[in-house]
């Protein structure tokens, strides 16, 4: 083994908390304020674990078979290499729910066809972050729908959902995110009281999902981070997200405060996140003429929106913005848009990107280990077992 | 185990006829009336192994490596994610042969691209139930491409051929639907006897194919049920099937005779399968006018089509029918056309459709280990007694 | 064992030079002029034992968990299936990286999406052959990529980058070619001095890529055959490609020439390769041209292209000119344009191409075992002690 040793390994696995691992046992992962604390440092440990042991050459294969079927409505690169990359590695075998090639248009339930692909699933992976109030209300309606399934003798087991991007959260991102910090800083518990800036930043492009930037004030506001949320007038968050974030700081005496500029966001951070999102109200108003279908008024809207962004270019995270922080890492969920490199103006200047480039990498790195991790824990029956049994056992990735 | 303990499973595998499995060997699964009685109960009886095996946490899996390969030339939901899940359970891994993506457009001849993706191929799914003539002959193009690949030494194995719907049988769908009545009833042999009335009902679509009607009609006379077949005036079923079933029913002692109403066919009926299919004469018309692409005509014969089916929006199963019936079960393959929830007027009354939905996501369930089974005798030599050896060795789906 | 005994396995194995396997190891295979003649050599006998093994029912399964990418910037099915058996067969999950249903288009940089995919992956296989001076640097693009990837510690593993064709050679097809040959010609030693008529073939198709003939010709001169090269005035190949080729048979003592018929090439040929392309200028015209994006001007482009290609109609595999040869062995990479089957003329006479089926499917069998020697050498550590331990434990592929 190179960098950990077994023995390494099982230290790690004893650390885990029973009680909190009990909690994730069939559960799905929707949302990280429905989780405890400790049930997430449980996900976040596990994925540790997890590449710890794929590194030392050993297979966390716990499925002989079982199917993992992905639903993305939206485009997706990382994400779904992550989901596919975590499902390998644990034996699960992807199939996609491609909408356009299925029987979905015939006027089928959503509670039908979740039924119809779960006979033999394990995990059900849905992106479903384009309209505001639709994405974790379908990813409630298909857990329902498994849940009554199960119940009703349909399905053999209930399969897990997991959510790869909704309207609201993006928890397989932002865990990935704050598993990159945790190992920057030395651990989670350096995380307290780290002031971390989450701004909004200009992108030329219109319509780019919330959920990111909520995630983030809602979760790292959880470990008592000291948290600046920036953003220009008109690009607020979701009201009761802003809330939680609030309140989950006072609960973990770390801090939350809204700024009006990047500015005054970045003064001595110690972690930057600048990201393009669009308006609540325009996503909402997007939602509503969607369902209307008025392609004339969409356009209009995408122009309206797009003019003004351009009112905010200055939002832009520059080499001088960086210099106010306390040498602050730079975060960003890729792909960034980067000034004079993927369109002339962008959320980020192209020095600093490549500065962050590598950490970056390594930050992405995370989210195939942090979706097997959840997939693990929420399947597993005694989890903490499961994972010495599999250290024991001690059978080759590669033979 | 659960339910089922390794002794039950052994007393199944007991049960299989030798002499019915050793016809199944290498050979494919195209039309249930191809098979002999016995063969079909092998493959129900396999099914039902299979099942009890994987809910037991006993891994059927018999390949280490192996493609099964898809072709879907129409939308699939349930049958995609059946052969997915069934392949997946025993050891196969799915490619797709995505015709637009492939060089079938390039003038590729069917006997070439049959033998180029059957280097590594153990089964070949197919689904092609769009034109009236066309379906099944593809089947029997392909299975003979790689008969004769296999004779001359291009492929180092003869993939075997599994029919997942053509123009005139679907028999992973109704050996499905059988094993379900069989299940609701007690035992194959509690079917005999029992009546069953196939009929037509009114579709706002066009075009839906014969072959479950067909197949349901081929199928169950020869178990010895009481099979009243019901349609329209012009919704005639092809001859020769109508001609096999009333054989198979005599020869089986079961019964077979037309209504001409659902009213008849459901007086006293134990079973009840009301479902939409396009006119034999319009699927023939529609494949002349595709030869043609001459898509005026097409537009003109669904309209004609539609509002020929119009005619006979009373076809519908509602509440008052079934009150006719001797408590009959409702079965039907899904998507099932709704009134009043996926269109105004349907083939079923919603009311009746809820009532029965839990026993028809089961009807589905059994999909998935149908074609597991078809797969599993076809290419494993000496079945029964792989059967046993997959109990004896007792590896765990889950670890 | 049917044809090869686990001892005549061990022989091959043990007739491996550790040198050259040494040199493959963690390399690409992207062009075979970029490998000694050993390391070509061993690519070969290995896929033969990988061969055996599977024939003999011992799988070669080495990984228990990893994904093999596959990119297919242009349409294909036997490339297709055979990487996905081939990855199969080593216990590789393909994963596609479809580049519409991606954030590609999303202004992503070739180096971040190929990190991005990488994070798992052992393998990337990778069709860019459309646009002459594109493919080629693509692939060189996305290898810089992960070795920076591997050494700022981004990646666990630098995945093994194979060509599965560029716009300059196509050498999973071209091993697997010259496999065919050694087999019917008993042995690589046995094909010194064979002549073999490379030479282009009408086809009213346009656009074809020059990775074929190019990798014909820079291989089979690295083993002494006496190849002549034909084409009508204005198909001339890559200049510095044909100049590989002189030198490579000056090497090899073998022979190459271009003559400027197909009588010529094919008087006394042993092996003839008769297939179409485009010219060299053309395909570079239409690079620059879709560059700009002028569609008129690429229609034009395909117009003239077409009419040029008329002029040559006679340029044709006739059993007339098959007659001039020493009863030589007709290849082709297929799907070939077949006169009066796939189109009015083309590339080979139906009667010359019906008495070569057999070995053309023959020839295209070996592909999947070649690209599985490719990923397998350059994937394990000390691969000829791995061959050995496959055989030793003698896993059974269908149990």
């Amino acid at each position: 083994m190179p960098a950990t040793t077994a023995h390494d390994i099982q230290k790690l696995i004893d650390g885990l908390s029973p009680e909190s691992l009990g909690e994730l046992h069939l559960r799905d992962f929707l949302l990280t304020w429905d989780k405890s604390r400790t049930e997430l440092e449980s996900v976040l440990e596990c994925a540790r674990i997890l590449r710890a042991m794929r590194e030392s050459n050993i297979s966390p294969r716990v499925f002989d078979s079982g199917l993992a079927v992905s639903q993305f409505r939206d485009n997706s690169t990382r994400t779904r290499f992550s989901f596919a990359s975590a499902c390998n590695l644990l034996g699960l075998t992807v199939s996609d729910l491609d909408e356009g090639k299925s029987q979905v248009a015939h006027g089928e339930t959503v509670r039908e066809t979740a039924n119809m692909i779960s006979f033999m699933a394990e995990v059900i992976g849905i992106r479903d972050d384009m309209y505001i109030g639709k994405g974790h209300s379908y990813m409630l309606e298909v857990a329902g729908a498994v849940d009554q399934g199960f119940r009703d003798g349909v399905l053999e087991q209930r399969p897990t959902i997991v959510n790869l991007q909704c309207d609201i959260d993006h928890p397989t991102q932002t865990m990935a995110d704050f598993l990159h910090l945790a190992t920057e800083f030395g651990g989670i518990d350096k995380l307290k009281g780290k002031s971390v800036a989450m701004t909004w930043a200009y992108s030329p492009s219109y319509g780019k999902p919330l959920s990111v930037p909520q995630g983030v004030i809602g979760l790292f506001t959880r470990f008592g981070m000291d948290v600046r949320l920036a953003y220009p007038e008109g690009y607020a968050l979701m009201p009761d997200i802003v809330e939680k974030a609030r309140r989950f700081a006072t609960e973990s005496r770390g801090g939350f405060r809204v700024c009006s500029s990047m500015e005054e966001a970045f003064d001595g951070a110690q972690v930057v996140y600048p990201k393009s999102w669009a308006p609540y109200s325009v996503m909402e108003e997007r939602t509503t003429i969607v369902e209307t279908g008025d392609s004339a008024k969409l356009q209009d809207l995408e122009k309206r929106c797009l003019a003004n962004n351009a009112r905010f270019k200055g939002w832009e995270c520059t080499d001088e913005l960086m210099k106010r922080t306390d040498n602050a890492l730079y975060l960003h969920c890729l792909p960034a848009d980067i000034s004079a490199v993927s369109c002339s103006h962008g959320e980020v200047a192209a020095d600093v990107f490549d500065r962050f480039r590598t950490p970056l990498y390594k930050q992405a790195s995370w989210k195939p280990y942090v979706i097997a991790a959840m997939i693990f824990l929420s399947r597993m029956n005694d989890a903490k077992s499961a994972l010495s049994r599999v250290l024991q056992r001690s059978d080759t990735r590669v033979s």
